[in-house]
């Protein structure tokens, strides 16, 4: 992270999430939610608000603002907070309300549907269980990055969600060689937008090629948390070794290097779909929320960034 | 159909197919290649050229003709026509081409995947096997129409090729039930917008509804040939018993109507896509082309139109 709430608030890329704390410390009576969300990210500049530009956040409080009555938009915190372009099937938000808000929440999905513009739709609604936090209780990230190479029949109803790289052909299995190489916990700064005073020592748990239906090519990401542009540039890196255009020792001795290397290309976002957040089972919900807090306060120990 | 080539020529929005009948007669040295390809009919007036709208036959036979570098752009056949906003992952279209025109297939598909716009491809390319005709020689023709109800978990990924009703859940086992009778030879009249001096007798050869992954309901519909707005037609019908509203007796009584229903619903044509078209063995191909052009000439029976 990037330095306590007030530095961050002023970056209006980079909004602080002040709503958990405040929930926590002061608004006893407020009562948690759990929504679990999907976006095309098209025509989003991403999840977190800005001023005047059109963002899931803003849209997702504005509506559910609306579909209450509430008097002003709630504050939203999600799992991963997606950049520009970049969509989700499993994106998870919570937000804390005044019981006096409530309706069922079979109704307020249907009203959602209703209201929510058709690139924006929220899946499912539910009491959040006690000590859950969307950002801070969640122990990995799973994202998908999916790939149309010279072998893929190309299909253009799918083209929003792909990345289209026709001159080239990916050898999976020699992509595959790479990714087992980045495993397990180390410094991914070479695959990273690097941030003042944050870490970007992550836990990579699974970073697998396939190749599906017509050839499509989906890399499966998961992580802890990510740091900055790091799935892009990841995924970037392996294309560069599936391809034939670099070795596997090349992408290995880029994790020595401890910023940014301007040899791995940052892959398009279109390409790159949150599909699913892992949170502990609710009786381990608290613990893992507090400590994970308590590592972003004391210490710049991973926590998750647009990835 | 719609008369001889000279009137229906003269109606911009049902352009006349004389190429295969010219390549047949006349232009002996023209080759005849097939052609197989997919786009998202979002941003298309459908297939045929019309004036001053944007079609996939104009596309097509614009790219065609510039990577071909040919004096004036080749006139394309396909096998089914599809309306303004209806896709295709299947369709297959013909096109005669003068032997000095002809490069080798797999460069020039690349070069089309270059130059197409990216709602727009070609995934094949391949020499046509003696009397094939995309139109005249297809024996079946499938579709598919994706439909999201109360019940299905909305992905707003998914969008552009899924009608959403959300407002209706769908019994598909009901569905299916009232599908079969409609299966065989008879007059889709009540399903379809008539035109003058056409037959609306068809054969349906399968209709079926089935949920799939999260609930998404897909009806697949086969027939050998469809009239004008036939598939959407009979979906609509069909998600009126599904859902409860009229009866199955309701549906087959319609079948008894010559000219289209009030009572049935036209759907989006967002949901339909043209997934696959048959052919008859090689050594068959000759046979059913002129079969069905015979017909076609003589008297009014089955051709295909916008579905």
């Amino acid at each position: 992270m990037n330095g306590p709430p007030t530095d961050s608030a002023t970056d209006p890329t980079m909004p602080a999430d002040p709503t958990s704390a405040v929930a926590d410390a002061g608004d006893r009576d407020l009562i948690r939610w759990r929504l679990d969300v999907r976006y095309d990210g098209t025509d989003f500049s991403g999840w977190a608000t800005q001023r005047e530009r059109r963002t899931v956040q803003g849209d997702l409080e504005l509506w559910l603002g609306r579909a209450l009555s509430l008097p002003e938009a709630p504050r939203l915190v999600c799992a991963g907070r997606t950049d520009a372009g970049v969509h989700a099937r499993g994106q998870v938000v919570h937000v804390d309300l005044p019981p006096a808000a409530l309706i069922d929440p079979a109704a307020l999905l249907r009203r959602l549907r209703r209201a929510l513009p058709t690139d924006l739709a929220v899946t499912a609604i539910r009491r959040a269980p006690a000590g859950f936090d969307a950002r801070f209780g969640a122990i990995w990230r799973r994202y998908c990055y999916r790939i149309s190479d010279a072998n893929t029949v190309p299909d253009p109803l799918r083209r929003r969600d792909t990345t289209s790289i026709p001159h080239l052909l990916l050898d999976v299995e020699h992509l595959n060689d790479a990714a087992r190489t980045l495993l397990g916990l180390r410094d991914f700064g070479a695959f990273c937008k690097r941030r003042e005073g944050a870490t970007t020592v992550r836990t990579l748990l699974e970073l697998t090629g396939t190749r599906g239906p017509e050839e499509r090519i989906e890399i499966t990401v998961r992580a802890d948390a990510f740091c900055h542009s790091m799935v892009r540039c990841l995924v970037g890196g392996l294309v560069e070794v599936g391809s034939g255009r670099r070795t596997v020792d090349w992408l290995t001795d880029l994790t020595t290097a401890a910023v940014r290397h301007s040899e791995v290309p940052l892959l398009p976002a279109r390409g790159l779909t949150l599909e699913e957040v892992g949170y502990p089972p609710d009786d381990q919900l608290a613990q893992r929320s507090s400590a994970s807090r308590a590592r972003r306060i004391l210490s710049p120990t991973p926590t998750e960034e647009a990835p």
